[in-house]
């Protein structure tokens, strides 16, 4: 029989056990909190119609989609999680109540170009409020954002909130509306290639060099939030957009303030455009202070029209993702977070006449009362057996042997320290247990 | 702007988020009665490198594979879960410690005809044992489905169990070893296609008339399985591999009553084949005793060599599947599992001066408590506000007005019973958690 070597596309990761019980707690911790503030789950499938998934079409987006024909369909994998959100609210509406707040917590697949840090295949984790115009909801999702980093305990970390509403309002209020996309693209790339570059981008979409200037300084406005605000206010720029983006941004700060956030978790930041044109409002990067070279772990922002590719119906909204894999892997490579193995599963060893039997009572009651129990069937000495637990990482063990069965008891065992100790099944139960 | 119409591809079910919290439900279920039996979480990529994927190659498999080319490269897309689990065993061969214990829950697709019942994705949850040749283990897999399906709670159910090593050794017995594969296949089709058309495969097979009776008699053995057992025992078979599959049938009986699974849950049946060609012992198949029309709900059974197509190393095991996607669609076809709204959101309506943000304060006492929480920020009336909540099955409201945001205190009431005591907020807290 002819072998294959077995190897994974590039770009596809895939952990051991020992990693991928931290990740899988990481997605725990992450939808409890998500399901705190109200959010509810769904899933969308992996495969979409392309036409319908690409209903926006163009774009550099498209070429990163993985798609392919099979019998008379165009089928899409999906490459984000808020086109199919969009095309789900859209095929539902009628079935769902808004305001929608749903969660969704899947793999999406884009072919980039493959390199550290970018994987073809990765976690999103986004949560949506689908169907209200209010900034409340944009406050509650910074809030969201900081209990899930404080839950994650990854070290500290940085909101960078800013309205695009702002910079938006001031550009139409000195007659550059028609450049806002350009000069918004422009101020996305300051800080990847600094102010003389973003000044050139700025002249080539149509500023002054009095104008460009504005605008640096504008978005480079810093100081505490409340200094932040009121230098927005002290502008005095007249217009409506403007006013509604100051309004905004002031009840995204109240509620979060209301909410008991920190306020060092949140930095108002006008540099935050984020480059997906869609977003309309409210925008977030979060950062990890100590390693900001992991970039955004988690960004989003408020759009007016979700569903426009799919019903007339008006949908605007707000929402924020975490790229989980991205970051799970930069935090495993930085010992951020630690493997240990599998502490958590008690190990019975056993041996001699009438152990087996005992061992398995042991373990059926073990598992009644929660804890993770593996017994040893593999017919092997104790001392062969202790050495797979101790590979294997296992804190706890369970030694079993002819004293132990005949006597109805367990002998505990803590690999760390080597104790061990005779005990009632009971007892050992809690003492493992607490 | 052109619209396309929202719609999925045929055979991709998504779920309303009420119907979606049920699923996530019994995913954390069978998520938690596999972990206590020391089984450890791995995912694998849902696109592999054809060639590696389907390596074994030929067969109505590949056909229903979704496969495609991008740059240089052909993927697949995977089917089951035990290919990438066999690539994976053999790609981190020298990472891992046999015997090697993972569950793995994810989603597989397939290119089926589409019609009632059947999906062309859907989540498979999975738990192999690998690198281990003790039945043991396939006692223990025996005691899993049973826990997991009384965790369930979906009603009452029985494992269907035979090992395949028990009419393999009958076969060479009387000297029909070479068309073992042929006659496995016939008596995998007894109970759809009956009697009389299997004594014509048999015959097709190469069975006298005698031996087709024979074989047919051997395999509707009924009783209790202690009487199976004596009759098999009876039957005095001078076979070794018949004598090791009796041996291996009883410790899985042994291992199940050590591990108090009631006799109840399962029962020896000699028609339980399998059609996969790789199963070499203990077969499992689960239904619902009162939705047998559901089919088998959970399968699996022993194997010789997981690996061949990637490594030399021989290792055997043992592993069990549910279909899940296609049982919680019949569950909830049949309203044996039912959806009843956002029970479990907390809904804080508020209206009048100081209102929201007293009700953000309180909402964010209840999320710190667990509660899952919602604010209503939608400048709305009370009455409307508790249409929206009614809308949506939610069990608990809390209103606030400006009575409650004065005194500090919350009115909570019932949605069900109409009930409502103004309270502090730690009293109510209390109350909507027990």
């Amino acid at each position: 029989m002819s072998r294959v070597t077995p190897r994974r596309p590039s770009g596809f990761v895939e952990y051991l056990p020992n990693q991928q019980v931290v990740l899988q707690s990481m997605l725990d911790t992450i939808r409890s909190v998500y399901e705190t503030y109200g959010f509810l789950p769904i899933e969308t499938p992996a495969l979409e119609l392309k036409e319908v998934l690409l209903a926006k079409g163009g774009g550099e987006t498209e070429k990163e989609v993985y798609q392919f024909s099979k019998g008379s369909k165009d089928y899409a994998m999906h490459y984000d999680l808020t086109v199919p959100l969009a095309r789900y609210v859209a095929e539902h509406e009628n079935e769902l109540t808004f305001p929608f707040k749903r969660y969704q917590m899947q793999k999406v697949w884009r072919a980039e170009r493959a390199q550290k840090g970018r994987f073809r295949e990765f976690y999103q984790c986004d949560a949506d409020v689908i169907g209200s115009y209010s900034a409340a909801h944009d406050g509650e999702l910074l809030a969201l954002i900081c209990d899930t980093f404080r839950a994650l305990d990854i070290g500290a970390f940085t909101v960078r909130l800013s309205n695009r509403k702002l910079l938006g309002g001031l550009l139409e209020s000195i007659g550059l509306a028609q450049s806002s996309t350009d000069i918004f693209r422009a101020i996305d790339k300051l800080e990847k290639i600094g102010s003389d570059e973003v000044i050139k981008l700025l002249k080539t979409a149509g500023c002054s060099s009095d104008e460009a200037s504005l605008i640096l300084n504008f978005v480079n406005i810093t100081g505490a939030n409340s200094e932040i605000l009121k230098k927005l206010h002290g502008f005095n720029i007249k217009n409506d957009i403007y006013t509604k983006g100051l309004e905004e941004i002031n009840q995204v700060l109240d509620v979060a303030t209301q909410l008991g956030v920190p306020a060092e978790s949140y930095i108002i930041d006008l540099r935050i455009i984020r480059g997906l044109d869609y977003y309309t409002g409210t925008v977030y990067e979060t950062v990890l202070n100590n390693h900001p070279e992991f970039g955004s772990v988690c960004s989003g922002g408020r759009y007016d029209d979700l569903c426009k590719y799919y019903t007339k119906t008006s949908l605007p909204g707000v929402g924020v993702s975490i790229g989980l894999t991205r970051l799970f892997s930069a935090l495993l490579e930085h010992n951020i977070v630690t493997t240990t193995g599998n502490l958590d599963v008690v190990y019975i060893v056993n041996h001699g006449s009438g152990a087996r039997d005992w061992a398995l009572k042991v373990a059926s009651d073990m598992r009644a009362s929660g804890l993770k129990t593996q017994v040893d069937f593999e017919e092997r000495d104790m001392a062969s057996q202790l050495k797979y637990a101790n590979k294997l990482g296992m804190r706890h063990v369970i030694v079993i042997g002819e004293n132990e069965a005949s006597e109805k008891k367990v002998t505990l065992k803590n690999m760390q320290s080597g104790d061990q100790e005779l005990l009632a099944v009971d007892t050992a139960i809690n003492h493992i247990a607490t």
